[in-house]
């Protein structure tokens, strides 16, 4: 479990850490808690109560997938660098996830019905108007996460177990996930608050810190038994070489692992969380934004990624608008920017 | 102005106003400033720092309207109520406003050429999508204020100036506007924090307590010039006589005004803004979220108007949704609720 840093107690409200301007005047503001951990649990960098738990939603993507590798499951199915990453994903349902999921589904013998996700319209807005154009609904295979269901599909089959059910936390799919997360995490989540994802598989409360050392841990699974460590350089690998597989075309986790070169691999979660794993430096980042905002969340993750030191000048360059994002309305016309908050200290 | 509530002095942190559950867990909390004021400027009930300036963003266009009709310009043109409430409209983009817009443009011998809010895909996702199956394009006329706008074409006609420009500060149209919104808030806002607004018009920093007091003297306009209260008046009827073309098929405005029959007159804005009128109680609600949630906004009007006791019974039972909102996810499972924070006081 991280260490509380002793000089500065857990302050009860979260600090304001990113603001939308508009004009003259700062038209909104987000708050924020965030940690940043090394493997052996020093928090190194925080704000506001990293204790408390949150659901880490789609940023857990990464750990869920260890079970995947780990297993042995996508060596047997002899999965690729991209159906390793979209087992990661978030995808944003471009024509190459979707096509990609269902070449993979069929190679298992499975189809878009096996799924359990619900179906979605691609997040990505031409791919949907394609779609639409074309008369065409969409189905499972668009939704944001079947490339996670896919990989829970492949476990289920290399397990041998009945595919039928396998979001039910009960499910051994879902126990075996679970099992890593608690030892990721360091922690016993047999009484953690639970709930449901959007795609249907549980979510288990985690305080921030802990999701942190998960991903320090990810970052550098140094001290992890071998099919551990070998899981997750396999799955840090496929992220670095497929970014655009883990999200899709202008989304910022596939653009800072493009600018970083892997050097910082990140996924965002719904309701405002963003996780990060730093190979190089041994480091996890984990971050919850109080109101679930997504834009206050890409511009603290990227801030924290140049506040750490990942951010050279070349890839400065190609981040440079996600540090102070600039906001144009229908017309074009710049009319403001999401950025660092007066009150936050970076 | 609106006088303090000397008994509780403004803090500089709103409180948590809307919490959104998941499962076991809070994971999303929203904060938020909010006045209900009386005509004379009496704040009735506060939370939060209501003196801080807000950009008022599409809650304003019932103010915004007054121009319109009080110039006579709604009159010349035998402006239908369908028409003045599309002047005080966020639509949908549904067909019936997109057609009732068009043709009102054609009455005044312009088209969608001469708007100048720029295209937006229909909010609403249905008609958004048979708008992309029937392979067109999105246009002017789909944009959530081709309404206002048309309103603001025919006011320039009305008042025998160029209509190009009719969006910028300086056109007489929006200084009428400006006019009317100093008047009704009491404020000189020469020196007020500016802006552009997503369909290019000027947004004008004013505190909350002060649009509060908009609202309540566009609740009940008897202290106002008699021109000003017969304009009031014919908008409120409108409004409360066409609640689809103020929003659309499943939206809150819409829902309120046709539930209270118009006994309380709502209006949303973007970033968490919304305003309301009640017209029987001569009293104006304004509220801001700080973050900008459109949820937060929701949940907190119609708890206030639960607490200002316009909500009988019959209406209750059919607002009930909109005070503990349900989330569902993909496969249509309830997955948590959009409700009022454990720390709010009502």
């Amino acid at each position: 479990m991280p260490n509380e840093d002793a000089s500065s107690p857990i302050p009860t409200d979260n600090p304001v850490v990113v603001e939308v301007t508009r004009g003259d005047m700062v038209e909104s503001r987000h708050r924020a808690a965030y940690a940043v951990c090394d493997g052996e649990g020093r928090v190194i960098l925080s704000g506001g109560d990293y204790q408390r738990p949150v659901y880490a939603r789609s940023a857990l993507k990464p750990i869920q997938a260890i079970a995947l590798v780990e297993t042995g499951a996508a060596e047997a199915f002899d999965l690729s660098d991209a159906e390793i990453a979209l087992a990661c994903a978030s995808h944003s349902g471009e024509p190459r996830h979707v096509e990609t999921v269902a070449a993979w589904l069929a190679r298992l013998g499975l189809s878009e019905s096996d799924l359990e996700c619900g179906p979605q319209l691609p997040p990505h807005a031409g791919s949907a108007a394609d779609l639409l154009r074309a008369g065409r609904a969409p189905n499972q295979l668009h939704n944001n996460c079947s490339g996670k269901h896919a990989g829970f599909l492949s476990l289920a089959k290399h397990l041998g177990v009945e595919t039928k059910g396998y979001i039910r936390l009960e499910h051994p799919v879902q126990q075996r996930v679970l099992g890593i997360l608690e030892s990721m995490t360091g922690l016993d989540l047999s009484d953690a608050a639970k709930g449901f994802d959007g795609c249907g598989i549980p979510v288990i409360g985690v305080p921030l810190g802990n999701l942190a050392l998960a991903m320090a841990r990810f970052a550098d699974p140094y001290d992890q038994p071998e099919a551990r460590q070998a899981a997750v350089r396999r799955i840090a690998q496929a992220m670095a070489a497929e970014p655009f597989m883990v999200a899709g075309s202008g989304r910022f986790c596939t653009e800072v692992m493009q600018a970083t070169s892997g050097r910082a691999l990140v996924k965002t979660g719904a309701e405002g969380v963003y996780c990060g794993a730093l190979p190089t430096e041994g480091l996890g980042i984990a971050l919850k934004v109080d109101d679930g905002a997504t834009r206050a969340a890409e511009n603290l993750m990227a801030r924290l990624l140049d506040r750490l030191g990942i951010l050279d000048e070349a890839t400065l360059a190609r981040l440079r608008a996600r540090l102070e994002a600039p906001l144009f309305n229908r017309a074009g016309r710049e009319v403001g920017v999401v950025r660092r908050a007066a009150e936050n200290p970076f």
